[in-house]
């Protein structure tokens, strides 16, 4: 479809059935018994059970599979700032994809504040009703700032896709694209450009994956310890961080000579000329959405051994959508308390290693998320490491067995598919 | 089934599939064109639109059919204060209740925090993401306190169960009862035992349908102004608007010649002689769950001339499920700004009226829920009578046309059947 098309057809899409998202039993409800049960009077036994023990909450309500998507509409997509009604069709997609692809329940919740407190205590306050967290286009610093202390104040996982999940996907990407090239990850010279919630969290998975020469760009150019120019306090930790050397300069010097490079800088652009400055061998991952910050093409053309886009229809679409389905799903599926970098880690190797030695090209560098299959097996097996890693840090509610993850969520997307099918019809 | 098996059955019906609720897409989701339509970067286009008109969020997103049910889970049916996690499976049951009998999405939020002005700022937060609020099961005066804050406060309508649902299957269960015995509203004398959310709902109520001479009695006996002796602020609103005649003594002392007992007074005890004391042709209400405070036969032994219990299978159960899924459903489908004093007495009518003159007997004074065709038609009926109220008085954001809302309601409890069915299945 082109742009026009596109519009009225996604607007006529959305008004249909006002919206994308409902909220259903799991349960029927057919005869008085029922209704003893499900309602008054017999639901104060489970009520009583969970007074007594509040982890019982993951055994009698729907907490244990529920997701809040939380947003304050500060920046939906490449909108930035429009609001919280305005971000909730993201917010609803988002949890259509959880449901479709994760088997995951999730609550889109909007919020119309956009104070760091604030946030921080509204998530808070909802913590009891759900299994985990995820934050969700909420402007930087202030989303960094909102995941870290949430993360120390809850005792459910709080996961930021944009930093996060693009963090996951980017460095399984990465991973893959050195195999090819033959460079190791911890000698490799990285730019990272851009240093919002998606540059700050590659950067500290690609640091806590081993990574040892990390440049961080913004607009102003190379980020470094005692720079004064438009810093924030992400900034000053990606400053502490990264960029050894003290390097000093525009985007441009910090790529002379790198290996990779990773922007992230949404309307950003890199030219060719940039690019063909690079080592042999190089990497470019140009992530931004819609419209990469260099096309696949000119980058091939400029000398990029691997290149890796947003862009669908082209080969190596680095997306999200990899990584999160499958984060929830295993992080859900054992209770966890917390994310961590071990589950990280797992989850970038698990996607990497969906992508078999014989499969692995320069134009196969990550699972393709169109190819179904491979869309739920890489989910799968990326549910399954997060859950793995999540035990052997002790940070698991309850022990699951090899398998019955990936048994259960492929379980679960089948009867999600024949609900689906029959929704479509109604 | 008895208490035991009662126990077992329904923590096993919890367990089973680990809740009651889940959240799935009204959409399908099967080709790449979908996910370009529903998510990136199709979804932008309906972002857009509600940015420059925030009422494009009832066309566009699912908020229009969606409620919060917000509870603190400080006064959890009649367990009292138990957490907000313990709270859950209460929610959870009026969230599939909603679905079944009002075709509502309902997200259930049991919340961390127990202040006032927190649950009002975390309410105030979360409206941009439903079309309207039900608050539950908090401890009084905070939830009267709450509602009240939160109506002038916001743009969505905010309903408060406990207070208003039980206030007008109540007055509507009045209502029929004082055709059957002759009187008139506005000239009855009316003690109301019980003065938390549900009694000050059903005096406010009263009061607005014409009653003139209510009295109002806690454990302390009848609330009078200059009352020292365990008050707080919806005590003293209720001595301000009732018992003119500054009458000071025991539950006894109003029930003395009374013609109406309404009590709501979760524990309380009416004794046959108290009964006994009242006029000729005596109404007693007496509806604390799940016991009530006198048997419909020790009621009509001591000589009232009509008995309603909230108690199922015996005559006359005051039952909200004929109150508040019609309720929503109506000021969803005009997308009210607000509740309104004309809205709960169009709603009281519906109900009252559903009970045909033929029908009308001292043990058929309210449409028997257990009856689901009788339960659907109140629905609707309470349904329309809400909307169009809404629509009188200028806080509907949309104009309905008579039959419009039960034609869509009945469509929409069928295509639940359905649904239900092949959940029930899977």
């Amino acid at each position: 479809m082109n742009g026009d098309d596109l519009r009225d057809e996604t607007l006529k899409a959305h008004s249909a059935r006002k919206g994308k998202i409902q909220v259903v039993g799991k349960v029927a409800i057919n005869e008085a018994n029922d209704l003893a049960m499900y309602y008054t009077p017999g639901v104060a036994y489970p009520c009583l059970e969970i007074k007594n023990n509040k982890d019982l909450s993951y055994e009698y309500t729907s907490r244990g599979n529920m997701v809040a998507i939380i947003t304050d509409g500060t920046r939906i997509l490449g909108l930035g700032n429009i609001g919280p009604e305005a971000g909730m069709p993201v917010m609803e997609g988002k949890s259509v994809l959880l449901k479709k692809f994760g088997g995951v329940d999730a609550v889109p919740l909007a919020l119309d504040i956009t104070q760091e407190d604030w946030i921080v205590g509204v998530v808070k306050a909802l913590a009891p009703s759900f299994g985990a967290i995820n934050l969700e286009d909420i402007e930087t610093p202030k989303a960094v700032n909102i995941l870290k202390r949430l993360e120390k104040e809850l005792t459910i996982p709080v996961f930021h896709d944009d930093s996060y999940g693009t963090a996951i996907i980017t460095v399984a990407a990465l991973k893959n694209a050195l195999k090819l090239v033959g460079k190791k990850l911890k000698s490799v010279r990285i730019v990272v450009n851009g240093a919002g919630s998606a540059g700050f969290g590659i950067t500290e998975l690609l640091l806590n994956s081993g990574a040892t020469d990390v440049i961080c760009c913004d607009t102003t150019g190379i980020i470094y310890k005692g720079r004064t120019e438009r810093m924030n306090n992400i900034k000053e930790e990606l400053a502490s961080m990264t960029n050894k050397s003290g390097m000093i300069g525009s985007l441009s010097d910090a790529m002379k000579g790198a290996d990779v490079l990773i922007s992230v800088a949404s309307n950003g652009t890199i030219t060719k000329e940039q690019v063909s400055s690079m080592a042999e061998m190089s990497i470019v991952l140009a992530l931004s959405n819609p419209d990469p910050e260099i096309g696949y093409e000119d980058a091939k053309a400029a000398g990029a051994a691997v290149v890796g886009t947003g862009q669908s229809g082209i080969p190596n679409q680095v997306n999200n959508m990899l990584a999160f389905p499958g984060v929830f799903r295993g992080l859900l599926d054992v209770r966890a308390r917390r994310m961590n970098v071990d589950m990280m880690i797992a989850a970038v190797d698990a996607i990497a290693k969906t992508v078999g030695r014989k499969q692995l090209t320069a134009d196969y560098i990550v699972p393709d998320f169109n190819d179904n299959k491979m869309a739920l097996k890489t989910t799968a097996s990326v549910a399954e490491a997060v859950a793995a890693a999540a035990m052997k840090t002790g940070v698991a509610r309850v022990q699951k067995k090899p398998g019955e993850i990936k048994r259960d969520y492929i379980a679960s997307v089948k009867r999600y598919n024949r609900l689906e099918k029959l929704i479509s019809k109604l």
